[in-house]
């Protein structure tokens, strides 16, 4: 009894009640592993994760900030028995408007929970981290093709600017203390349990009002989109892998250009309330901080022998039913 | 009189009782500049400030702990009048080893004041922003030469972290408020007044004992060094330039590849202590996070037309000189 429980290997997800930390701690217990899931369920909520899951006695459910060291401190501690030996890292901001506004929400809940987490590590000699970064961290940076080694890095919103301050931080401890580190970039990613994004506040904005749906920007604004079902598997994909080095940058991200926000509505249109009408704002930002169009280069996890399932258009018709359905229409 | 006062502009220099501060203040007084120098005077002194400027009217010595954004804010607030219109941001940590121990160091000195000082500037719209950035963003990239437009950054000291986390933070600064922004990326810089550094501790072991000298490591790490008039020289030159982008990131730094910790030492004994038996340490790494040779780019800033007055060598041999009469031999 003990030798099991020994064996059984835990893994920390911060953020884990968010959109991609539930869909992510489904795959980690049918792994065998442990699962502590740290919340302050600030966007994040228990019932993002599934019955059948949260009823497992091998998820432990935990509520705290941790952006306070002490508090990160306090988790470790409270979760020795499970032996674990990774961290993924999910909890950010993902208001990026909220954030333009005031800097101190990506300081806080982007920036500080790396910073608290890898303290924790150290004190606690937890050793792989998993980084969720973001192709925020490349800036708007126009026709460039935006592959792993460009630089300089030109963050134009605080939540890539504390995604890429993030990096730099875990950069850092690689050579200090970890002993792997994945860093994974994402793209726009889509599916359930939607919490924010651009289907989601479509959808949102057609309920109240199904008549019209009102878009900021012009609706020219292109970015590639991947299910939330691909991008776990792209991340356990470059987690499993062999590798020599310690540490590895990775974009993950369809193989195609991506779709312009204006099919998008045309899609969110014809499933949710056929007759609305679309008006469209100025500009070809939807906001400060908002990158237009970017061209995103994939090339290194598709040499990784990854690819995904559903291109940006597969994506986003398939959210755009779920996240309807989440909605109950 | 009240129109002169207004013409007169004001410049803040965070850390400008610093190494490199207290060489650029003089600058920008002949400029005719106010200057507001605040630093927390961890590692600056006042005295490091010549008395000539020192008790100039037009010099303002602040005491505040700009990591801190109630101080920053109190610190606009009482320069109101003096129309500050440009942020030179030199405060940091310098002490990387320390900052290698406990991340905290750097977190609160080099990161937390890159940002109060932003969310200060927001605040009182002060929209220049000049930034000592540090050839340690780059990481440890082996035989790779160092260009601005390289990437993944891989710092591999919390003081190379924060540096970039930083730069992060002011490029979305960039995008939102800032109107103009310089991010300079230091090389190694000496000079006096000597705080820190390697001259600095050799001289100073030296002194302690004479006979012999320690090395931390085998002597074979090889850097670029400035001299700070140069760097200064640089920054200038930077900072006065037409352009059309708000954000520029140079290099500044020797045009040649640096010379060997070996030949350091070997300056210092011949000006410090002749008959001095140099003991070396194994590998090439000083301490966890140095990084033990590096190809700095320096085309670009050389593309605007400058170049340093003195090589890695003639600024080694001259700052040798310099720290051991600051040290009073």
């Amino acid at each position: 009894m003990e030798q099991l429980k020994t064996l059984r290997k835990g893994s920390l997800v911060a953020g884990g009640a968010g959109f991609i930390g539930s869909n992510l701690i489904r795959k980690l217990l049918n792994e065998g592993r442990q699962v502590v899931v740290v919340d302050n369920f600030s966007r994040g909520s228990s019932n993002n994760i599934p019955l059948d899951i949260r009823n497992s006695k091998y998820l432990e459910l935990i509520e705290a900030d941790l952006s306070k060291e002490s508090a990160v401190m306090d988790v470790f501690e409270k979760t020795k028995r499970h032996s674990i030996d990774e961290v993924w890292h999910l909890a950010a901001n993902s208001d990026i408007p909220a954030g333009v506004q005031d800097s101190s929400v990506d300081l806080k809940d982007t920036f500080m929970t790396t910073y608290s987490l890898l303290r924790g590590m150290k004190a606690f000699n937890v050793t792989n981290f998993h980084f969720a970064s973001s192709s925020a961290i490349y800036g708007d940076l126009g026709d460039e093709v935006l592959h792993e080694n460009i630089g300089p890095l030109l963050p134009i919103s605080n939540y890539g600017a504390m995604k890429l301050a993030s990096e730099a931080l875990i950069s850092a401890a690689a050579e200090s203390f970890l002993s792997r580190v994945n860093i994974f970039r994402f793209p726009n990613v889509v599916g359930v349990p939607a919490t924010h994004g651009v289907i989601f506040d479509f959808v949102n904005k057609l309920i109240l009002n199904p008549a019209e749906l009102n878009v900021l920007g012009d609706g020219t604004q292109q970015k590639s989109y991947l299910h939330v079902v691909d991008l776990i598997d792209a991340m356990l994909t470059i987690r499993s892998r062999d590798r020599i080095g310690k540490i590895d940058f990775v974009n993950i991200g369809p193989v195609d250009d991506g779709v312009k926000v204006s099919w998008i509505a045309d899609q969110v249109v014809l499933r949710v309330s056929k007759k609305a009408k679309i008006n469209y704002g100025d500009g070809n930002k939807g906001w400060i901080g908002d990158v237009p169009k970017f061209c995103y280069s994939t090339k290194k996890i598709q040499s990784y022998g990854w690819s995904p399932r559903l291109g940006s258009e597969a994506a986003i018709i398939r959210a755009v039913d779920e996240i309807a359905k989440q909605f109950g229409v």
